[in-house]
């Protein structure tokens, strides 16, 4: 806990820390009668008198969720669209359209702004998504603001229905994107099939609505880190979580970059984001939808509530990250 | 036009200007079947499988659309979710629904982030919308974007339907908000009535769908200022608008600003924005919906294209304002 604030210093978004100020934030915000599903998972999905509405929204800065040296705007296009598209596969859904403000600075080269729609509008296409407004400012630094709008065509997966005994299985690539950035950021640019799983991640955008009519009881996008995210789903379902190290196969790169920069290449697996792979709970015996695989188990939460463990034990690597700290 | 950059030099988004970036830009978003009415208007219309969805995006950065110190964190989340609101409202529709994004410092206090999300509640609330989701993250200034869904009970009113002959109204305040911004940008804090117009717009939510409902053949929200929204419609539209400075009563306060600034009053109706209020055209002999005034006419395009003339005569004040100039 944050010692209580003075008058004479007011608590900072830093001090608040990003989960305490989300929950008070989130508090402020009555929902209406049409949300079925409103803050805290993937997305909202709200009942209108028209139908409903899948919506999710990020917002990336520049120099914390990418920075222009370690990818062209294409790229940072497709990445910024690939999340938020990202956060409606995880629901069970499909996307439709999107949303988009930028605000930057004036002397930003307009080429960049140019390509940086070329890459939004080419991962939008990949589901048949359409960018279909949005607003443009000028700002000191690069920020782009995505909303996804999207249906589901059946009921969508919440991260709070998992339940002891559920196998939790993964589809997409994972900890890729994230052995990409630790080269990035150490002024490298090889191996290049890493480098580029950062620079342009292929979301398993099937697996989604795949999961969601295979029978999935949770679900939930990987871009916090793998056992972040899967503490999310603990936190929310009220569960315990264990991963098995040995489901994952260490690809050759990952193990080449671990050995190079003196790191266990699996922290790369549990702790990285931006592949935007999907975890997913299943009842156990039912068959894994194409793309899954089984990766851990639901349990019952520990004495201390709910938990993610590592092959049974507490994991003392990086987990994910969260801002202001 | 801007010359042509050189590979040296090359254009940035202040060489090339908003509406032309915009227009670039917009240009590579391929729109789906599903978009009835894309980018260009105050609001996107998509007819989804589930239902249709009307929805915008604005973004407002610290400086540029709002000052910490013109105005508390309260008044600057109602101002925030009035303009995105007032989007919805100027197509007809109804809103349900926002998503917010927030950058923000690290070192902002807590209470301001909190006191922005009461502010942005209250104004939902107006209406019976929800803030059903987010995203929070760190940057070096106050970002706050936003995405309004709604739904429209009948056909949304588009910018293009303006036809020579037709009745320019107007629905709600219109220039007492660009009055009280004029007297804050000299440091003063009074007239109150105009500082609270700046501080706390009341926008006409009824007035959209009311108009669209009584026939309005084209609408749009007043928000870059009075004659370049107009400006807007007669492009879309291809007409020519001229609107009757009779029409506007200058109320006393906006007097008393004009003179005690030596400026002509009718700057802050003709050229002022953030009150939100609505104009709507409307066949000749309708009558005009409960809160429309009329204000002008609908013309015949002159010869050199579409053009909005004040009493019959092109006005040389300040008719709103662009980005990036």
């Amino acid at each position: 806990m944050s010692p209580e604030p003075t008058a004479s210093s007011p608590s900072t978004l830093a001090d608040t820390g990003e989960f305490a100020l989300i929950a008070d934030l989130t508090g402020r915000f009555p929902q209406g009668p049409h949300v079925y599903v409103g803050p805290g998972d993937d997305a909202a999905v709200l009942r209108t008198p028209r139908g409903h509405v899948v919506v999710s929204t990020d917002v990336l800065v520049e120099g914390r969720h990418f920075r222009r040296e370690w990818a062209g705007a294409v790229e940072i296009g497709r990445k910024a669209a690939a999340s938020n598209l990202s956060d409606v596969n995880a629901m069970g859904g499909r996307a439709h359209s999107l949303t988009v403000g930028l605000a930057a600075p004036a002397d930003l080269p307009a080429r960049w702004a140019t390509d940086l729609a070329d890459g939004i509008a080419e991962e939008a296409g990949l589901v048949g998504a359409s960018v279909v407004g949005g607003d443009l400012t000028t700002a000191s630094e690069v920020v782009i603001a995505i909303t996804v709008l999207g249906t589901c065509d059946q009921a969508p997966v919440l991260r709070s229905g998992a339940r002891p005994g559920d196998v939790v299985a993964l589809a997409g690539r994972q900890g890729w994107a994230a052995a990409g950035l630790a080269v990035l950021t150490r002024g490298f640019r090889s191996p290049r099939a890493l480098v580029e799983a950062y620079q342009r991640p292929q979301p398993p955008y099937d697996a989604g609505p795949a999961g969601a009519v295979g029978g999935a009881t949770a679900m939930i996008d990987v871009s916090d880190g793998l056992l972040a995210d899967l503490a999310h789903v603990a936190s929310a379902s009220g569960v315990g979580i264990d991963v098995r190290r040995d489901a994952f196969e260490l690809a050759e790169p990952m193990r080449a970059v671990g050995a190079a920069l003196g790191v266990d290449p699996m922290q790369f697996v549990l702790g990285g984001g931006d592949d935007h792979a999907i975890a997913a709970t299943f009842p156990s015996g039912t068959p894994l939808p194409a793309g899954f695989t089984a990766v851990g188990q639901v349990t019952e939460p520990g004495p201390g509530g709910p938990v993610v463990t590592v092959d049974g034990a507490a994991y003392d690597g990086p987990t994910g990250w969260a801002h202001f700290q």
